[in-house]
């Protein structure tokens, strides 16, 4: 039908997250019928990242150096970590320009279903860093889920002999949210969590 | 937030059809995270649809050669043509695999809503094709929509001197549809098309 270097591309585009062979048919197009605002743009912006950008090595953020900007920024609060499960995590805590802490990101959380170990995780460079460091506060933006839980358990468990405070973000109602359209959990942590005003 | 190579390259994935900034944030992120096995075969499979594809300079599809594979085909049938609107469509068409004639790619239909005019679609092309060659049939499998119609009317008035006859798809119930979840247009349409059983 199309040529094998069309179908190649359709099928590489598939492969990504949120796309499927009917969107990356149609993106694929795109792409062919506008080259010069298009498709030359995107491999340029590709390479740049493929050549530009590393994983920063203290605590896995991406950047253009081996120490990304919040690592080696000095005007960030050096006593509070915040671990979060995935880059665009921090990306979402960064956005909020609310959080002036260091971060430390795990890449991915400890899940029995899909065989993710602590071997697979950022996670004893973790311990290395606190160890090494002098952290006051860790907070857990981990996942409100299962394996987050467990995650934020296992890490709690790891720094018991620590004099660090250890806290998680708080669950509750989302800002805007109806109670009608909650979850019970949500609605019953809620209110166990209720505070006076 | 994220450094400018990230942000740019975040910016051109969410300027393709179907993906907005959230979805080409995930992409991104996704690309990096796994460079080995998907951020450089995307780059790759980009590069080879940039060198190799070309626009076939009879019928407007893509393929390697400055002629594609149909158009070169001596086994096709160079008595029909079928006019489409995008090279999509006449992947569809070949998709099925029934269709033994030739095409030519409008690159568009004829719109005053979006300003397209002839000048801006392959239609003085169509004509001198048509006038070069010995077509008998001309197919217009154009989209059923307002534009798609006013373009086949375009079309057929500029062959009107021309002894081809010119057919367009049958309209109606599409196959394996419920009657109750059809809009009345084409409800009527078919009803007005009935054939004897």
């Amino acid at each position: 039908m199309a040529g094998k270097e069309i179908e190649k591309l359709i099928k590489t585009i598939a492969k990504l997250p949120a796309l499927g062979t009917r969107s990356a048919r149609r993106i694929a197009l795109y792409l062919l019928k506008n080259r010069a605002q298009s498709l030359s743009p995107l491999i340029e912006a590709l390479q740049e990242v493929e050549k530009n950008i590393k994983t920063c090595a203290v605590c896995g953020n991406f950047d253009t150096d081996e120490i990304c900007s919040i690592c080696a920024s000095p005007s960030r609060d050096s006593k509070t970590l915040c671990v979060v499960q995935d880059v665009a995590d921090l990306w979402a805590m960064e956005r909020i320009g609310f959080y002036k802490g260091r971060y430390h990101v795990l890449g991915g959380v400890l899940s029995a279903l899909e065989g993710v170990r602590t071997e697979d995780l950022n996670m004893q460079a973790l311990f290395d860093r606190v160890e090494k460091s002098a952290f006051e506060e860790i907070i857990l933006a981990l996942p409100a889920t299962v394996d987050g839980q467990i995650t934020a358990h296992y890490i709690l468990t790891g720094l018991k002999d620590k004099n660090i405070k250890v806290t998680s973000l708080a669950q509750g109602i989302p800002m805007g949210a109806e109670l009608d359209y909650m979850d019970d959990g949500t609605i019953q942590l809620a209110l166990l969590a209720r505070k006076p005003v």
